[in-house]
């Protein structure tokens, strides 16, 4: 569906974030000034409002709309799960990606019923794929390495990943979607989040590791040895964001952070979807703090280092339904929140128009 | 739209009681069997998965669809805005209803955006409306009476208010909505909801009640005295809720307290907006407790008596956007959640069906 350009030197990436443009806080008192005059009490929407209002800022239009809007469940797979670190054998990735390629996959029941578009991208999934309508080829390598022994990519792969996500935000751009999530699969991404998080924030592992998919007590243990190990085996600087998602990130994180540097530089509101979404998402924001106003973080995870990146992309989640499957599926049912509130914006009557009285 | 009848000895409600059925727990097994087969980790949709659960039992269909949906959006005066209770003046009662008929309201933009129907009630507003096809006359009184001084209903007021909802409950039931919301308009309609939440709840007055559509510190001083007033004039016996709504309570209020009644009898899920339908809802378990099983608390609302409520009907509320601005617009965002979640029961692939591997 769109052709992928392998950018090993970054320059794609590079030139996005210099894009990333700053908020005006014209808008926000045009916004504030459209709201206070709809037929509701002064702020009575509450979080709507102050949705609605940042989209303003986001798009610099009075009564931005969404008609189109895409999530980008990106696939890869990760070296680490020879190290016994998920409940899932590895062999899933591929499975849910011709499950999500075929409908039947939660991304795709949420999506639907949210009005918006899936498109699955292969960014490094050790299997291979038919062609498909709704599927993008952009395998950047067969999954990652080994982070418990070598970092998980090289830098020409961490700068192709981070290509092709800047790529979709292109993409979505040209096609006017007007409003993107993140979602994500890949057997093995909670070890890889976890380590991020855990160098990002400073937060020892153990804290921000949870059971993934369904691990047993031993296996959580297992799981939170293997990170300490691996990042003690590749000492990533957690003040070099690109080198903590280099050596103990994922393909399919990397791309996220492509598509999140990506989309803000063309006024693209991003929602968040869980804990792998936010690790893409912190590292986004390390690098370019602007990025912030960019972001919707969609509902809070049940994962345990959820709430450690939430602090540090700096905003309150918008749902909270204890979920943790990812895929995307917490952006979708948050988008439908976000669209409520631009058609708040755009459709509701004013007192004046609608004859109604004013408090006292 | 639909033909009333007046019920001033209140048969119609008590029918409506005694036909509330109880859950079958065999339900239950057979929804968690088939979420336990849908390709996800278990559990990992969280309360998705908990509110897929309790529509298969509410409505005993292993895979319950919601196409049709309707939120009642019941109007009424209330005679305590004498005392200067609210921030806006009692014309808007009508003023709003025709908002909600012309489709201006936040309530119409948020039941389009969800795919829901909004029917607006007449049922105690002082003032008159043109036919409409969104429209239910069933105007029991204009108005109740000034609480502060008087009981706020007859006892066949408050019988026919209770028959109102009970009707629309059955109508919602033969236009085939398989899941209503529960929606009011009334200047002066958070005092009432407040006195009954005091009553109800046993917690002192000051404590349960905000500051409704916006008063000021004076206001709120205000409105806290006219409500400790209001209940040491009618002294509302705790243990009979209906002598507690009709004392001061409201025509909405009773009339979503007998659609909650009705639909319950009918196997109908309902979906309570805020603090004022809480108030109704609470009534509605007080005197039935079975009926906490079809009821889904939509959103927590930022008035301060919302959460004494929640803890009566005893669910956790699904949204949490702090809004407060009532019609049944936290309903209409939680019921696209709903309506979420019993899709994820329809429409996702098994792992037999998709091969795709289980768990180790």
């Amino acid at each position: 569906m769109m052709q992928m350009t392998y950018d090993p030197d970054g320059a794609t990436f590079q030139t996005a974030r210099a894009a990333i443009p700053s908020i005006n806080p014209l808008w926000r008192e045009r916004a504030v000034a459209r709201l206070n005059s709809l037929t509701k009490p002064l702020g009575s929407l509450g979080r709507l409002e102050e949705i609605a209002a940042r989209l303003v800022e986001i798009r610099e239009q009075e009564r931005p709309r969404f008609p189109k809007k895409a999530i980008f469940t990106v696939a890869a797979d990760h070296g680490v799960t020879d190290e016994g670190v998920s409940a899932y054998p590895k062999a899933v990735t591929p499975q849910m990606v011709l499950n999500f390629l075929t409908g039947g996959a939660a991304i795709n029941v949420l999506s639907r019923h949210a009005g918006v578009e899936v498109v699955v991208v292969d960014i490094g999934v050790d299997g291979d794929f038919a062609e498909a309508a709704n599927l993008v080829q952009a395998k950047v390598a067969r999954g990652t390495r080994n982070m418990a022994r070598e970092a998980a990519m090289s830098a020409p792969e961490l700068n192709a990943a981070l290509g092709v996500g800047v790529a979709l935000a292109d993409w979505a751009a040209q096609q006017g979607h007007a409003m993107v999530g993140t979602g994500e699969m890949g057997i093995g991404n909670t070890t890889a989040a976890s380590a991020i998080t855990s160098v990002l924030t400073g937060q020892p592992v153990a804290q921000v590791t949870g059971r993934g998919t369904g691990l047993d007590e031993p296996g959580l243990q297992r799981k939170v040895e293997i990170i300490e190990r691996a990042i003690k085996v590749n000492q990533p600087q957690a003040s070099d964001p690109l080198d903590v998602l280099r050596k103990v990130g994922g393909l399919e994180i990397a791309g996220l952070t492509g598509l999140i540097i990506g989309a803000a530089a063309r006024r693209i509101p991003v929602v968040v979807d869980g804990f792998i979404s936010t690790a893409a998402a912190a590292v986004a924001c390390k690098l370019e703090p602007e990025v912030k106003s960019f972001l919707f973080p969609g509902h809070r995870s049940s994962e345990p280092g959820h709430i450690a990146l939430l602090e540090l992309i700096g905003d309150a989640p918008i749902l909270d339904l204890q979920m943790r499957l990812g895929e995307g599926t917490g952006a979708a049912l948050a988008m439908m929140v976000i669209d409520a509130a631009a058609k708040i914006l755009d459709e509701m009557a004013t007192f004046a128009s609608a004859g109604v009285s004013e408090a006292s």
